[in-house]
């Protein structure tokens, strides 16, 4: 199934909590740590707990590659455990320029299989174009990243009075004429949020910084319903799939995730 | 050895190319297609021949991870055949906020036992500071790169008037108390390399693009050593390792390696 249609199959069931995956091994409840495979066993009950109310998964490859080979065996034995028609992420954030951008798109969407994945803007069109060459595909390209220090760059203004970041986002508008651009835009940052509600309609809009780093479920989704925009997908990842450290963590991560998902529902209706 | 001293003690014997392992199955000599591991293969040979004039290795991560696990092995295997003494970049240009960051410069430094890495500046300090942490260590920060579409955002002026990608050497130059930072600027700039050796003189500067990209050897030799300037390297990648493909290919990637460190050595002295 493309991934623009495994989306949409979800938001039109009001579900936007895209479930992060960023599975530590310092973090997990320690009865797992017994296991042969803790990381694997804990994706695991998650993904089973999870998989009828989230609207996709991201996987944070940083958290896997640090375990070099196996954290890689990790990554592609997680995805299989995810049904087809759900999306699943692969947060990379790659950027390199065209034969090398080749090879991560192979990577990402060949190999290992993924729906989506999030790109560095830096280098420019030619850093992104290979991924867009998967139309059946979602490229989510970083615009406003949600922490402090977006203000180094991001939130610089150039002389024609544009911030970066938006002239990012203007940038992956142009590029978008298959429809499989998406931005990512920070949750902590509300108030821009705001101001360019109408520069992001046309694209998919990853929101990652609710829960842990501060952002607030409830004014992303009614900023959103009030603009009858629907291509979006709000990421938690530390909020959720560590909202209890016992044997019943995965119970206490499905009853988060409902939870989440009832506060969306009566927003939106 | 600290990363620091490896790069110091090879440029002092005026070696400067860094060769570059974007090792591609479908370019390496078909007479190893018939092995066990091509890639490890080719890389062996590759590295037997030119590690008494190589001034560091470049691993492009893409070519590996496009592999999975396996490649991930091969990039462990490729590591353990170069000699302690020699500078290994990991060409991974990660970029990623705190928590993951963390886990991108773990994987690197840790388990993958780089000396170098590539990152890449979007999301501003936060994204940098947890590689910067491991002081024995080199970050190599994109500048300004080597592919045309660098216009797309590289090469916007701020209000400030300062393009963006000297606004970003700026600030790796204040990050660069521990004297740990690096600065990736491409080797087709030539101009924008005139304008801005002295923006770079405190830094260790990787230039990407000399070879099939266009980047001209001589002048950039000749430049930075009229400005008595020498914690350089430039990265040489197909030009060197695809110099031949038959039986002899290592031989030829020799003999052109130390063509290279003559012209290079005929300028200095």
């Amino acid at each position: 199934m493309k991934a623009q249609q495994k989306l949409r199959n979800k938001v039109r069931k009001d579900f936007h909590i895209c479930v992060g995956l960023d599975t530590d091994i310092n973090k997990i409840p320690k009865h797992l740590l017994n296991l042969d495979n803790p990381v694997l066993e804990f994706n695991k009950v998650i993904i089973e707990n999870t998989i009828d109310y989230a609207a996709a998964y991201k996987l944070n490859f940083a958290f896997y590659e640090k375990d070099g080979a196996k954290g890689f065996e990790n990554i592609i034995e997680t995805i299989k455990l995810i049904p087809d028609d759900t999306l699943i992420i692969a947060d990379a954030k790659r950027g390199d320029i065209g034969n090398t951008a080749k090879m991560y798109a192979e990577s990402v969407f060949n190999y290992f299989r993924c729906d989506a994945v999030t790109v560095n803007p830096y280098m420019g069109i030619d850093s992104v174009r290979p991924f867009l060459e998967f139309k059946d595909k979602i490229t989510f390209v970083l615009g406003l990243t949600s922490n402090p220090s977006a203000e180094d760059f991001e939130l610089k203004k150039l002389n024609s009075g544009e911030y970066l970041y938006r002239e990012v986002i203007r940038k992956i508008n142009e590029w978008n004429t298959e429809n499989n651009c998406g931005v990512v835009f920070g949750a902590t940052k509300y108030k821009s949020l705001t101001e360019n509600i109408n520069l992001l309609k046309g694209l998919f809009t990853l929101l990652p910084g609710v829960g842990t780093q501060g952002g607030k479920l409830e004014d992303i989704v009614k900023l959103f319903g009030e603009n009858n925009y629907e291509d979006y997908l709000i990421n938690v990842s530390r909020a959720l799939i560590y909202a209890d450290d016992s044997k019943k963590f995965g119970t206490a991560t499905r009853k988060k995730l409902i939870e989440y998902n009832e506060i969306v529902s009566n927003i939106l209706n």
